[in-house]
């Protein structure tokens, strides 16, 4: 099990705040948001981690954020959008746009699942979130077994989990990554949710509670 | 290269015409239509070729073909449609009806582009088919360096297609087998699709010009 802490470019950290996460017992670190992320603060914000000896990731949600620099990217396919765009559409995009210096070995494409109604991110990908376990088990058979995608992200956004649908998706994945994101607000909810996840990742307890933030690293001694 | 028949289970094929299909020089047989396709019709169709050493493969448009006899199944994700309902949305679907007992060896998943607009498949998954060579190839990386499909089609279904695509998507292709088919109505057409792809399939041509048709297989010669 292991603990990422994902860090929003267009929310404010001060210096000392980026050192603690820096010192935490966290793996690493994803830079991404939804709202109000630029090229701009991307690179601010990226920047700040860069000296970290943890994993460092910076996740495109929008091909604006590519930064020549960074040493590995996220891509969030988002399987249970109707829209293909969220899929491949917008990457295949990115892929003409950049192409022929796309780096391919540094990205790893994320089989991501919207499952918040609420979140921004279901809004704006119209994800249908109203599935059954054994419709997120099926995406994840999908990704692991079709796609051969590295990673399968269960994203809740601002709201705990099931984790006995957690549990369930689990149960389906061999080879590929099961990380959880969203509503943990406690080093109790992230304890609850590392039993099932393969990553848990701790993203708007940041702003919310900066000192159980931290605490939920520790989970990973 | 290779040469494959593509034998559509809604139309109709006498027993001498198979015979001789079977003893061509052709490296296989993709069962497979658009209309009219029917579990019926499809088991009887796959159970006509299955004496065949050669390749069979049954293409899985719909998940009403599915045959629990059948060897090695092709499913078409449909890149280029605007509705991820062809992309992942029903092949999750399937695999949740079929789950625990889903054969993923015999299982190969093909990027699939639809490129002739006036085709019935492109009305049905709505394709985007104003593409640049630069679009598709974006595609093909995608397909290949994102998703790690074995194979990336490009389906022209009655018109013969541009070349200087089919060779400028070959060239950006390492691992994935660049697989084309529509349009092709002579061995002339054949040899010189099959110049750039690595499979070239021969379809219609079967019910048009079946002396011809057969003659395309001997361009593997």
């Amino acid at each position: 099990m292991r603990h990422f802490f994902k860090v929003d470019p267009a929310k404010v950290l001060s210096d000392p705040e980026v050192e603690a996460l820096l010192n935490s017992d966290t793996d690493g670190f994803i830079i991404g948001g939804t709202d109000h992320v630029t090229a701009e603060n991307a690179a601010f914000c990226y920047e700040r981690f860069m000296g970290t000896d943890k994993a460092l990731f910076l996740e495109l949600s929008h091909t604006q954020m590519v930064l020549p620099f960074a040493d590995q990217f996220l891509v969030p396919l988002v399987l249970n959008s109707p829209d293909s765009n969220f899929i491949v559409g917008q990457f295949s995009e990115a892929l003409k746009r950049f192409s022929p210096h796309v780096p391919f070995k540094q990205i790893q494409p994320v089989g991501y699942m919207v499952l918040n109604g609420e979140a921004k991110v279901a809004q704006l990908t119209k994800a249908n979130v109203a599935l059954l376990k054994e419709d997120v088990a099926a995406y994840a058979e999908l990704a692991e077994r079709f796609l051969h995608l590295p990673v399968f992200y269960l994203e809740y956004s601002g709201k705990l989990g099931d984790a006995s649908l957690v549990r369930y998706v689990k149960g389906k994945l061999q080879e590929t990554e099961l990380w959880y994101g969203g509503g943990i607000r406690s080093v109790r909810d992230a304890r609850f949710m590392a039993e099932f996840a393969d990553v848990i990742v701790v993203g708007n307890l940041i702003y919310e509670n900066f000192s159980e933030a931290l605490k939920t690293a520790e989970i990973t001694r």
